[in-house]
């Protein structure tokens, strides 16, 4: 720990990036825009793929995997497709290397040409819509129900770790099935298998809604999404799900055979997160100390830090430990013991604090005595006293599940106290600048005010929410920028 | 079922294709050289995925991910390295499209070129030693033990499903060490984990050793290996695990402190196994009616089929089922129940022991009557009436045990049968051609004798048995092909 990193009210971006530096969770990489996602950081995304994966095979998901590269007809094949994507893709154009013939070292072989150029995947519905016109002939072949983990290239210009880099992590799920309305209800579906898994294992509150029309995934009739409110009072995108009508169906001809005899196109839904998800739980929870990880996607959920002089004091410590241990391990919490005799206590506890490890336990010789331990929590700083005996695993269980609802309930808090709702434009730009949020206003639902209103507050409409999701949202008004109808609230917010 | 597969006898090669696609393992995509992973193939390479991802994790290894992109340079650094893979790469150029001013479609944007072109990775050992550059300082940095799991792309111009594709998935260990003989006992580490997951997960005996120069990895001092006989009496290299020497240290210049207060190259290793692995785990036990997999690796274990005549039979049957499902799951053994309408029982047990599924139960009015079940198991297609009482959990644990068990004896068995003492020239091209499988012959040493062996009868030297491996190898003798002195026999063979 060299020194403290930035506050989040000096600097708010500038304490993102040394938080998942410092905190080891991922680094810039000599590859333009390619981060490296670093061990403690991957065991997070590990949790969160493992319980997701969990939950898309509870709904009879199976995964499978499609070739990385995608032929450029192929990508070409859907009009706004290709619109939306060929202007941040990464071409492969040859296949060879040879020595320069000035042994100035390797160069391209021009000999070594490909005929159709090749696109390393931005997302990959081209590519398994072309496969599912060989799998799908009749009614019986669905529905069919495929997800799909990747690593995925889109050329941002502008990168930041985890929020925005050229190569990502993610799953893509791509269905298809007979009738819209079951397409639907797999579009929904997925929509609240995030929102589920944002909200219990994250701790982090998102609200559901669809995307308007230019905010629309390139290919899709409608896009749902899951909204996430930041620190510093801008919104994020977590994941999106697809209703893709027939179009992927038209452009790659994939039709069934009805039951009734008829033969029919097919219809699409496809949904993701990403890695992105890493960046929205460092910034919904995180404070100037460090990390904050909601417990339930700890690699570590507990660590012991022993305070101790001399090798008999430490040799007692650790038998207590040992019991601890195998205790909590019964429980399936997971612990680390830090016993390393290059740091000293402060040092570590400094540590754990910016990694995020939701409770510590420091031991001494004087809980040694008094059969105690301190236990810390890193959500809110709590020290606590408790006793060393049989009952300590349920204790720190219970703490577990405690934090894990508390940082929820904060974040929770957060976002109420941090939305707006307006109803002048004038109200609209004074609480955007001074207060940031989502702003909930209403508005014409044409895609000329929505960019008019881009243009001058960088504020996008993040979603139109679905029935239930907030208060006040779903009563007529008058648009705020054009006074005309509107029959609700869509939330307005600057983004990442 | 359309119609049976082709027989091993008549046509090993279309026999495999055949059986790959059939099963619904794996099938050729659009994209050139590239496979698609189908669900149920891919179910069985996260079964091993899953369990290789263990073993890493309780010898002390992490996972993190690196970039899917190399930039050119960085390949060049380590002149064997780029040697080994310049020929086979995809290279990316460009970093956009944009429509034809002739409206003909999309094209690459000229004014799009990389300064420097990227190459999709090969292999990782570049990207990785440059970030170890700024990760290891002082010998307190050391080990780093590290693994990944991705995607890589070689570009192979004859392509076989699983066995030789442009595009596969694979994990790469990549570690750093103080010392070469830490690095050396890491190397040995990992190739003796590999060894124990062919042997028991995939039931597949296998022979450790080490590659002779000419067959090393590209930047490595040492390759070992693991080799397995497949039932053509070919082998195939299942593994990997390099002691690289100081080699990708020097190329970039990654120097720790040690604990004396001098200054030293890191060592280092790496290992890798791939989807290689499923053609594999098919060639080793499969037969002419379809896959056999052990049963560890099997995602479903046991199937049921019902024999049934109208509703009244079938709901009977039905509940009957519920009782041993929940029983089997209790003890972890997945099952499934094949109670589909639309096809008759026969039907059924061609398709599943098409599939591979290690153990069928059929149960018909007859067995309700008599409280019997019908037992057969897969690998030998041995049929026995069993109680349907509570013992049966008991009986089928313990059938899928011998399954695992009794493949993995009967594929050691053949490889015993079908490796060979050869002494003499003309035994060895006679008993090659003949017969096949592994040969045990006394080589002088030299690459250039090894080279004309290859050119002469497409056999390579596979490796050189480690100490213990096999009988009758560490003798002294004369070389089969120049009758130069040799201390041990090595074992050759035509490959995969």
């Amino acid at each position: 720990m060299s020194k403290a990193i930035p506050k989040r009210s000096e600097d708010y971006s500038l304490w993102y990036n040394e938080l998942v530096k410092r905190a080891d969770l991922a680094e810039n990489s000599g590859v333009r825009g390619c981060m490296v996602i670093k061990p403690y950081g991957f065991g997070i995304w590990e949790a969160m793929r493992d319980q997701l994966d969990r939950m898309f095979k509870q709904t009879g998901h199976v995964n499978a995997y499609f070739p990385l590269f995608i032929p450029k007809s192929y990508l070409s094949r859907e009009a706004s497709h290709v619109e939306g994507f060929a202007k941040e893709c990464a071409v492969v154009t040859h296949y060879r290397l040879k020595n320069a013939e000035d042994g100035s070292g390797v160069i391209v072989d021009p000999e070594a040409k490909l005929e159709e150029e090749l696109i390393v995947r931005p997302t990959s519905e081209t590519v398994i819509w072309s496969t599912y016109k060989n799998w799908i002939q009749s009614y019986r072949d669905l529905p069919l129900l495929i997800n799909q983990w990747a690593n995925v290239v889109r050329w941002e210009m502008r990168t930041r770790l985890f929020l925005r880099t050229a190569e990502f992590l993610w799953q893509e799920g791509h269905t298809a099935h007979a009738t819209a309305q079951e397409a639907i209800a797999e579009t929904r579906q997925m929509l609240d298998i995030y929102a589920r898994f944002a909200e219990e294992w994250m701790a982090m509150p998102v609200i559901r809604g669809v995307k308007t029309e230019s905010e629309r995934f390139a290919g899709a009739e409608d896009t749902y999404c899951i909204e996430a409110l930041m620190q510093d009072g801008k919104a994020l995108q977590a994941g999106t799900s697809h209703f893709l009508g027939q179009n992927f169906a038209k452009a790659f001809d994939v039709k069934f055979a009805t039951k009734e005899g008829g033969l029919e196109l097919v219809w699409g839904t496809s949904w993701g997160v990403s890695t992105r998800l890493m960046g929205a739980l460092i910034m919904a929870h995180s404070d100037d100390q460090g990390l904050v990880l909601p417990p339930k996607l700890a690699s570590t959920q507990v660590v012991i830090v022993p305070i101790y002089k001399g090798e008999e004091q430490l040799q007692l410590i650790g038998e207590k430990v040992a019991e601890i241990k195998s205790a909590l391990l019964a429980k399936g919490i997971s612990m680390r013991y830090d016993d390393r005799d290059t740091e000293r206590p402060g040092f570590k506890f400094a540590e754990w604090e910016l990694k995020g490890v939701p409770v510590r336990l420091a031991i001494g010789p004087k809980d040694m005595e008094k059969g105690t331990v301190e236990v810390a929590r890193r959500d809110t700083g709590e020290k606590t006293v408790v006793a060393l005996d049989e009952n300590l695993p349920d204790y720190i269980e219970q703490l577990l599940a405690d934090i894990q609802q508390s940082i929820y309930q904060k974040a929770l808090k957060f976002r109420q106290e941090n939305t707006h709702v307006v109803n002048s434009w004038d109200e609209f730009k004074q609480v955007l600048d001074d207060k940031g949020g989502f702003l909930l206003a209403h508005w014409d639902g044409t895609a000329e005010t929505e960019e008019k209103i881009k243009e001058e507050t960088k504020a996008t409409i993040r979603c139109i929410p679905l029935a239930g999701q907030l208060d006040a949202v779903e009563e007529e008004g008058v648009c705020v920028y054009t006074g005309k109808p509107s029959r609700q609230r869509v939330v307005f917010a600057r983004a990442y």
